[in-house]
């Protein structure tokens, strides 16, 4: 798992300088089609990438985003009118059957699908008309670190080609993407979250929030929590916390709070005020400091869109060190398999 | 929160007897303009009735359906395309200030706009185009349980009655309605829920799953379970369990899985099977009994629409019951307020 999480910058680098012509021809026949929505359909960690593309397919598209349920049509055999839509599955392994079912579903109903996965040669993969591959090389480990990162830059890349319509990059995001792999090195180096692993190595467990773009980072920790250390995770919304759950946090349980430097950021602080009422340990992940924090990893201030992918690097940094510290074995969860076969 | 409980059957009564004719009427207008798709914003109790309406809309209207995040609105100032959705907004006290900028925007991009809260004279109400009354009465306790069940129930009645056209339901739908508030008032007076709460006075944490039409159930009562006793609760379609968080399922996390007597419950089976492997203690909440089930909340083999109105109940006296054991307040969670604005 460690050594997934280490490579993130190379697989950045990888999907900029050798993915990124394939993705922006894909970019183009979607902005050719026209599609009237993008309904998104995944699982696990590939359901918070698929999140994250939803936020920017609404955000910089203005196109309504859904996530599909794949039981709608694999348990209900429902068959939605997804005639004007374009549905992306997204899998790193492409090897559910479900996605697969939902994808050829989608295809007869007239829909342009697309997967996006880590396989070329999976079902799913071949189930669509459209295929990408986001290039993260084997995964060791079976909790996603690598091919979550690759999914997110793939589906930004999509996205913005989509935004442009001829599938290339404004020049101010390629120089800012340009970027990334080292300031994706650097927050690696220097995040600090293997030594604030120890401070909450008898935490039972946590909560996780985020506004946004950031709201799937605090989706996608949590799960990692859960599968490597077998903590209790529960993600908000920043938003949702304060309709119910907030009466749950007390200075008991640790808040994984990711604060951006863009509006999603900014509209934690009132999230981040009521917290502090309830007087709880407060972790924030982000480019300034917060009063009353525990403590900081810090992540640079840049866009939103591009903090999903680098936010997220020392919260895997965190499961990883905190599972090692509590003497799990981050590399073999128990009870799980790399790949989840559901129906 | 009991008074409340138990007035679900009357307000069943009540919405069926004297809402379901304004129910149609708005089921007609809706049927004759034709939206393309069906877009739910909600947050909280309400996010899970939406979600319930979701699965309704791609399974009996194959319409796609998504739920909306507010914030992609209200935060990112973006402005999806909803020209050809219907857009529903979901809230038991319409005075959500996000909400209501998410109605304004969507009928300002041509949406058909709809809220659906308790409260007629609400900012919400005031800002859709169509308003429907869930009926429920003034709601006590500030974790939404009679609210909840009058939502789903007014969305049924909506969308089943946008399926025929004229906002009238089909005979056999109609006739099986009309069973469901003595259907209610048995579970409500059976279920075992209080017995069983004795039982998990020390768990410290709660796992729920469910799948299709029983899936929002999970989820609500995961947020019941927070609201009121403060437990953390991890709400997981039984698919998504398989997915990672089956990890974290031992005999010290009770399960609460909601099993029903249709397809989504025929595919919990082989979410059992698994659980039954880790060994978890599991109380079903169905019609029939499972091999190594811990208890059974015993509820009706009805159509898994109808089952979403009657497996929830148990579950609010479990909650309920639960904190009382615990020795908390469940009509005064700490924390929060009943009507919680959010921007």
């Amino acid at each position: 798992m460690a050594a997934d999480i280490a490579e993130q910058p190379d697989v950045f680098r990888g999907l900029l300088d050798h993915g990124a012509a394939e993705i922006a021809k894909i970019a183009a026949v979607i902005a050719e089609r026209r599609p009237r929505s993008v309904v998104f359909t995944a699982r696990g960690t590939s359901d918070h990438a698929a999140l994250y593309a939803a936020y920017l397919t609404e955000i910089r598209l203005g196109l309504p985003a859904s996530l599909a349920s794949p039981s709608v049509v694999t348990v209900y055999d429902a068959r939605p009118d997804w005639s004007d839509s374009l549905v992306i599955a997204v899998s790193q392994s492409g090897g559910s059957p479900d996605l697969a079912q939902v994808v050829a579903a989608a295809r007869a109903s007239g829909a342009l699908t697309l997967a996006v996965t880590n396989n070329p040669d999976s079902r799913l993969a071949g189930e669509a008309e459209l295929h990408l591959d986001v290039r993260a090389g084997h995964e060791r480990a079976v909790a996603a670190t690598k091919t979550y990162t690759a999914e997110l830059l793939t589906l930004l890349l999509l996205i913005e080609g989509i935004r442009t319509g001829t599938g290339r990059l404004e020049a101010a995001e390629a120089s800012a993407l340009d970027k990334l792999p080292e300031l994706a090195q650097h927050v690696l180096e220097h995040s600090g979250a293997a030594e604030l692993a120890g401070r909450y190595r008898f935490a039972s467990r946590f909560v996780t929030t985020g506004r946004g773009y950031a709201y799937p980072t605090a989706r996608e920790t949590a799960l990692k929590l859960m599968e490597t250390s077998y903590l209790p995770s529960l993600a908000f919304s920043g938003a949702d916390l304060l309709h119910g759950p907030l009466a749950m946090t007390d200075p008991g349980v640790p808040v994984l709070a990711v604060v951006g430097s863009g509006p999603g950021g900014h509209a934690m602080w009132n999230v981040l005020t009521q917290l502090g009422k309830q007087r709880a340990d407060v972790v924030v992940v982000g480019a300034a400091d917060v009063p009353g924090q525990s403590a900081r990893l810090a992540t640079p201030a840049v866009d939103e869109r591009l903090a999903a992918l680098l936010d997220i690097l020392p919260l895997q940094q965190l499961s990883l060190n905190l599972a090692i510290e509590r003497g799990e074995n981050p590399d073999a969860p128990r009870g799980l398999k790399k790949v989840t076969e559901t129906v």
